[in-house]
């Protein structure tokens, strides 16, 4: 079996899938896209002949590819069972799910770098007003989640129950971009709580941005 | 088994939702949150004590509560199988995931509500930035999507295969966001042939924002 992940060491889109490969133990080859240089080179033909999106990352398996993030985390989870990335009954699995979106789907598009880019330039927005912009959207996931992982962890080391699962897969990487936007976490003692523990766990320590072959 | 969704007519979160359900020929109770009245109905402490996140939908299941439209279609898919939202073989589940997951993380987070009300408050962006904005993003989702569409689809009639999925689900109710923002289909012959069938389906009727108990 053959894995190459389309990656850029400072997506935290990427970086979520390469947890998760990391947890499960599967090695692949980078296929780095640096997503600045040359307008992006995640925009060139021969990239968006793979992903139509022009998105990192994606996941190349035996030449069949893979995009989105969570699709390819779901897809490890069926096709590499063990260790298991989600529980073993529907309502966990919804809780862990509801997690790992409430930071897909209601954080991290608001502030990734294209919209980032759309905000300095089509909106002629400062450094100010975009950092606040970004603040103002990761504060208000991580009062969610932080009320969620209270519900949900047994250990206060992970964000559901005592097991790693791709609440943390998704949490760990946003919090990557939180620091990037200089967001004070002590608001979210759990929350910190949880991510001090997994940043400790050798799979999320290789898959951290400056552990990859592209980090500058 | 008693089921209850929590929801508003114009949400397109909760319209995805309305279709699954109706999909797999589930009865619920709707129970109206209005996004507008008071501030926001979502935000009144009995609903945030339901969803910390204090965003429609919220799927609650004997009592139990689910939320993020997607994590609540996968719960359903899990608990009621038929008919299948999802192919069976893993890769063309991950097609189908990603297809949905365009519109989740990639289009719908840009134009929902909150973002809205944040570029005309704090950015005081007038209604034509906003407009712009809006189009942009839904612009650069269907320009994949129609490609994605043409790679995936079997009939022309819908996204994947010959079967309704997932990416069915989450299109139609973008495709009535992109109405709104006054969005020309023209350029994407293939996602607007796709809802076009798709529309003309009872459980998408059924599902419409229009036919809800809280349409105005």
């Amino acid at each position: 079996m053959a894995l190459r992940l389309y990656t850029y060491w400072r997506s935290s889109a990427a970086y979520r899938v390469r947890i998760a490969l990391a947890v499960k133990g599967l090695a692949y080859e980078s296929m780095p896209q640096h997503l600045l240089r040359d307008g992006g080179e995640q925009r060139r033909p021969e990239y968006l002949a793979l992903n139509p999106q022009g998105l990192v990352p994606a996941l190349e398996h035996d030449g069949h590819v893979v995009t989105q993030s969570l699709a390819i985390c779901e897809y490890l989870e069926e096709t590499h069972p063990q260790p298991p990335l989600l529980p073993a009954d529907p309502r966990d699995r919804a809780a862990v799910r509801a997690m790992a979106l409430a930071v897909a789907c209601d954080v991290h598009p608001l502030n990734n770098l294209r919209v980032l880019q759309y905000l300095r330039g089509e909106l002629g927005q400062g450094d100010e007003r975009v950092a606040q912009w970004m603040r103002h959207w990761i504060e208000r996931g991580f009062v969610a989640l932080e009320q969620l992982i209270g519900r949900h962890s047994v250990d206060g080391r992970h964000c559901f129950g005592s097991m790693v699962t791709l609440a943390d897969v998704f949490l760990v990487p946003q919090v990557y971009n939180a620091r990037r936007a200089q967001l004070d976490l002590v608001p979210y003692p759990r929350l910190a709580a949880v991510v001090q523990h997994l940043e400790s766990l050798p799979a999320f320590a290789a898959a951290r941005p400056e552990a990859q072959p592209d980090a500058e």
